[in-house]
């Protein structure tokens, strides 16, 4: 039915190529987008364009950035002794959004999945050996995830950090504010009791 | 955070306009994009502006068409006594993949509301009455939804056509294929067991 729509069908195909985006939600954001205005569709689509134009990776830690640093690596006011490292710039800007530190990034892009085959050299881990060769980091906190990728791609970081006599630490695993322990898996209270601290 | 990063910010809140994507899903969306080849996010643009450019209405049944009449319209197969008016483009869609009706449609775009302030003249009413006039319908089959405004369009439509002499119907109300009668609701039960049919 949709043969003679070939322009219809091809943004159908187009939206349905993104992330969670299947094929009913692809015909109903085309449906919208048939009836928006066409300044909106304008909009975006330059949008689209512009994004890609403007925005990279900063050259020193990875992060998303328009030019060649991010907004971290050129504020001026940033402890420059304290690595943060994790995997992703989303899980970046969620440490961002705690305003609870104030050091440096690096972002992986990934985190160790022997598995799929990705090994330190497919993340930006060369690029993090570089980094502490040549700036004056004293403590490095890993931020990867609490998977089991995120925890392998941990205790590899915390041995080659350790080699160059790197203070290493971890974030606090334990029970999230707001939960009720009923409802918290074994792992993770098991986690909270072995890491429990003076109150 | 995004202040420094004003086409990635610019990207998500494009997205953010689109129904069903929140804040979250834009975000993840726009990091998609970022990650993507450039051709895969050049394409998803133009085919956003083509189909802009592309599609627009059927003149006779509003359907959706590139060109002045739509695929429908257009064939020189469909039985030309028969009128299935539907509220959108997307229940004439559903009607077809159920190649269950070979007449012509009416798109309303939309249903009587009279507490939205949508009424007749909003909907593609006096456009079915033209039609009505001019082309040489002897069945009218509706199709709106079955909802308190699709009923009640329905009412008013079949109210109109059989001024005109013309035979009026409804979609059949009832259970759907593949159903458990212990979880339809009763007001689907009641009507199937009002519209009962020899056996």
């Amino acid at each position: 039915m949709l043969d003679s729509l070939p322009s219809f069908a091809r943004l159908e195909a187009e939206l349905g190529k993104l992330p969670g985006i299947g094929r009913k939600t692809a015909a109903r954001l085309a449906f919208y987008l048939l009836r928006t205005t066409e300044n909106d569709v304008e909009a975006l689509a330059s949008a689209l364009l512009e994004m890609r134009r403007n925005v990279s990776f900063c050259q020193r830690c990875y992060h998303i950035a328009e030019g060649s640093l991010c907004q971290v690596c050129k504020s001026s006011t940033r402890e420059q002794h304290c690595l943060c490292i994790v995997q992703e710039p989303q899980d970046l800007l969620a440490i961002e959004r705690s305003h609870s530190y104030s050091g440096l990034y690096h972002v992986l892009h990934g985190a160790l999945s022997p598995l799929d085959g990705v090994g330190p050299d497919d993340l930006k881990i060369p690029q993090l050996l570089r980094r502490l060769e040549h700036e004056p980091i004293e403590e490095i906190i890993l931020a990867t995830n609490f998977t089991v990728e995120g925890e392998a791609t941990a205790l590899y970081l915390a041995k080659l950090c350790r080699e160059k006599g790197i203070q290493v630490t971890r974030l606090a695993h334990g029970i999230p504010s707001g939960s009720d322990l009923e409802y918290i898996d074994a792992g993770t209270v098991q986690q909270a009791v072995a890491g429990r601290r003076a109150f």
